[in-house]
């Protein structure tokens, strides 16, 4: 970490998530922001801001280090949650994640030993707050950031990473391709409360100056090594991008669009052999366990477009992703699968189906997908439908996509709206799935906008602070946060005040809300409907 | 027309669609916006613009004034669309339908004629370019627009409502509940290419000065009667709201929120008495066919949020409002009906479902259905997933939500966002239903940007100007608009090059994708699957 970095300057914590506090629960120290409303009550939400106020150059506490020191001092070879969970210990990292998700230790141990959920957690990433990614769990968001050769700083990748956690980014992949690579992961892990991602082959690319034809196992093994060392929670690669794919994108309207995807079938074209990150994967598999990295199996032939969706070199590529899962838990190392993209609505639901069965249950990771292609500037809601509905179908992570999609770099307001639109999908397949308190909430938050309590219904939002701009636009007095009416509707009329006479007339009927239905559904409809017969004809 | 009006305020046409020119097709004039791009393709899409450069203080040409001179001076009593098409006859706004949606006109005529789909045309407004609302055609936008008693003038809801036809709204709802009723209607209509919808019971409210108990069917039915000899093209009309069912709402979280449906809760509960445009519907229905005004009935029970959703006082006016159909159609009057409102993603399809078997296939036309209640200033993304699932199912209108909505009034930008976020929608919803021709945008917006023609892509999609602004924030450079590289990947690697030489590949091997496909997953992957055996074991 050799370069300077300026003070932060993304607005601290309170600015951004006023009425919140955090606070640490248990011996483990799990986070969680709790939410103080005007009448008494507290609402506690998950919490990925991480921790607060240290200075980004001395890096984040180090809360794992005990927990991962006692494993090499006792001379573990294989780091993998996953070789833990087969074996039946409970880990400082699931009891953690048990706590956070209100879930038991146990179940968490039994899904992560059952490939259905992965908990990414490189050994050198002691600063990693742990989270887990399974599709019984609550759906977690990632945030891409990452500079190019055409744009962007170390310094404004590290306020990235601060701004994704603050609004919700579960993970962060680095996608940086341009200079100085390893400086800037280094600053992005040394200050990153949750997992961070990478696509190693573009780093590798960078060592053969761009000549994808010159690359081979053994330097990407060195990269592999380099990265894991610094302590990448997941890395991305495109092993199932195979030879005999590549001929399947020909009459594709947008050909192959994953950078990851494209290195690898120059490859495989230049040298006419099979993709040897394919070939080399149980080599592969010895770096991952030795820091327990997380493979997030790379959609390399993903459609750029709706067009291509579903297509054969899809789904190929899909069903030796499925294999490679298999050699992966041989080694007891973790697997998610990576996802399209761009689908329309009616052709989402067969990628979760056939990920399901082709996949044995690994956890889905998509890119949205995008249902549209007609939006470029607005595809965070493009794709945030189609996130919605495949998080619902079982998908345990979203990929964001911002609204600089297909168009540029994304800059911290995009990488805002990015987040946000994603834990609107995440939020919105929690609830579709029942998952257990997801509603609470809505709920609170239902309830403060029903009874006038304005401030708590800012203070409860994804973002408190546009929210409240928002009404202060129409309604900038301080009185009208308390007033009992809004700009839409005036101060003469509102529906409140119908609802409380409601309860009132029900109560004075000695009206349960069952018998009201009774009783309208029966005298009463009965009645109207007689004069009805009468009137309509 | 008392007031005079500014120069408009907006942009003009040419600034906001560059590449884009309107045409009139065939002898009706059927507007068209034909895209011009630089490979020398066309490409036609559908357009609500509106005719340009016209004075608003003079209003638009009255381009159905002649077919409807006709229709008087043969003395017709009934001008009811669907009136005409149960007699067989196919009106000029029935074939200009035909045109705009490229279908037979046998098929516009026979499907209202049906009553699954409405053409709302009011005799008075003879500015009106005719559109067609049901789920055989295009999924339609309904941008809602209006003053209240706190915020906002006649001029800027003028400017709305161009800036709505701008951006794609297909129909525009005028909810003004302020001063200036009429004069703000008036202003509205002679300046709307699009159908105006109202909700009458506020202006009846506001003549009995906000005392929902004075209101009387006399006094509603004068309301009526002038706006609809305004031009007004569909009345919400909140029949539905019976006696009977307003107590299944006192145990609710956010009781009645529709205004509409909370005036008339109250008037049955003041006067313990049915509602009376339940029991006045025949006549209310005299007054609609008399100028062919279409019936949006309304649905005052919908739920105010997630937690209240699909239960029994919603389902119960849902089956009030079936029956008011058939009362209806036996008037020839053509009829819409109005759905939620906030429904999570699981219980979404129920409320298609019901609302088909329970009206009849009249057309839905919903309020999103937002999908979580946890982002308010994102309302307008938490809609869009329900509007876009609910398009698919068979909503025939969708009624955007702007990112003010809980908040405030909408400005100019809101209203925007919302129509952009609601076309969306609605498109991913007509490409889910393969709706004939529906993907050769999407094909050819993703051709540009895969031949890097991005002032194509800029041109081809819903906001040329916004897709431009967001390359140009990292490549402002005109060169890199002819470019074959952007800051995504830059210029040293990027797919195309690759899909080019997967292509050459694919060609020099005589390879079709079926035989890629076959050599691919039949020889090659054999030999592969050999090695990979050796390899793995």
């Amino acid at each position: 970490m050799e370069a300077s970095l300026p003070t932060p300057r993304i607005p601290p914590f309170e600015e951004c998530l006023p009425g919140s506090r955090k606070v640490l629960r248990g011996e483990l120290g799990v986070p969680e922001r709790v939410i103080q409303l005007s009448n008494g009550e507290q609402v506690a939400v998950y919490d990925t801001t991480g921790p607060q106020g240290h200075d980004p150059r001395m890096g984040l506490p180090r809360l794992r280090a005990p927990w991962i020191a006692a494993r090499i001092a006792r001379g573990d070879r294989n780091f993998s949650q996953m070789h833990y969970a087969r074996r039946g210990m409970v880990t400082e990292e699931m009891r953690f994640v048990a706590l956070r998700e209100n879930v038991d230790p146990e179940f968490v141990r039994a899904e992560i030993a059952r490939g259905r959920a992965i908990l990414p957690a490189n050994r050198n990433h002691p600063e990693l707050e742990p989270m887990i990614i399974g599709r019984n769990f609550l759906v977690k968001v990632n945030a891409n950031i990452g500079n190019s050769a055409v744009a962007s700083s170390i310094e404004e990748e590290v306020d990235k990473l601060q701004w994704a956690v603050r609004w919700g980014a579960d993970t962060v992949m680095d996608l940086s391709t341009g200079r100085n690579l390893r400086e800037t992961r280094e600053w992005i892990l040394r200050n990153s409360p949750v997992p961070i991602g990478t696509v190693p082959i573009y780093e590798a690319l960078e060592r053969v100056q761009g000549r994808a034809e010159d690359l081979d196992l053994e330097l990407f093994l060195e990269v592999l090594e380099e990265q894991a060392s610094q302590g990448v929670d997941y890395f991305t690669i495109h092993a199932g991008v195979r030879l005999a794919y590549v001929p399947l994108t020909a009459g594709r309207v947008t050909g192959i669009v994953s950078r990851g995807g494209s290195i690898m079938a120059k490859w495989c074209l230049a040298h006419h052999r099979e993709n040897f990150l394919y070939t080399g994967f149980e080599r592969i598999c010895e770096v991952m366990k030795k820091y327990d990295v997380s493979f997030s199996l790379g959609d390399g032939l993903r459609p750029g477009c709706t067009a291509d969706a579903n297509d054969a070199a899809q789904f190929a590529e899909l069903r030796t992703l499925g294999e490679l899962t298999e050699i992966a838990w041989r080694h007891d190392v973790q697997v998610m699968i990576e996802g399209p993209g761009h689908v329309p609505m009616h052709l989402i639901r067969e990628n979760m189906d056939q990920q399901l069965a082709l996949c044995h249950e690994a956890p889905f990771y998509t890119l949205g997908p995008l249902t549209t292609d007609i939006a470029p500037g607005y595809d965070h809601i493009t794709s945030a439908i189609g996130a919605a509905m495949i998080g619902w179908f079982g998908t345990a992570m979203l990929c964001y996509v911002t609204p600089k999609e297909h168009l540029g770099l994304p800059d911290r307001d995009d990488v805002k709206a990015g987040v946000i639109a994603y834990k609107i999908a995440a939020h919105a397949a929690d609830l579709a799935k029942n998952h257990p308190g997801a509603r609470s909430r809505d709920d609170a938050l239902s309830r403060a906008r029903f009874e006038f309590r304005w401030q708590d219904q800012f203070n409860l939002s994804l973002d408190p602070v546009t929210a409240r701009l928002y009404h202060d636009a129409t309604l900038p007095q301080e009185g009208a946060k308390t007033a009992h009416f809004c700009s839409m509707c005036g101060p003469r009329f509102c529906s409140m005040k119908i609802t409380e006479e409601v309860r009132a007339y029900a109560k004075e009927h000695g009206m349960s809300a069952d018998a009201a239905l009774a009783a309208g559904l029966g005298e009463k409809a009965a009645e109207f409907r007689e004069q009805g017969a009468r009137i309509y004809r």
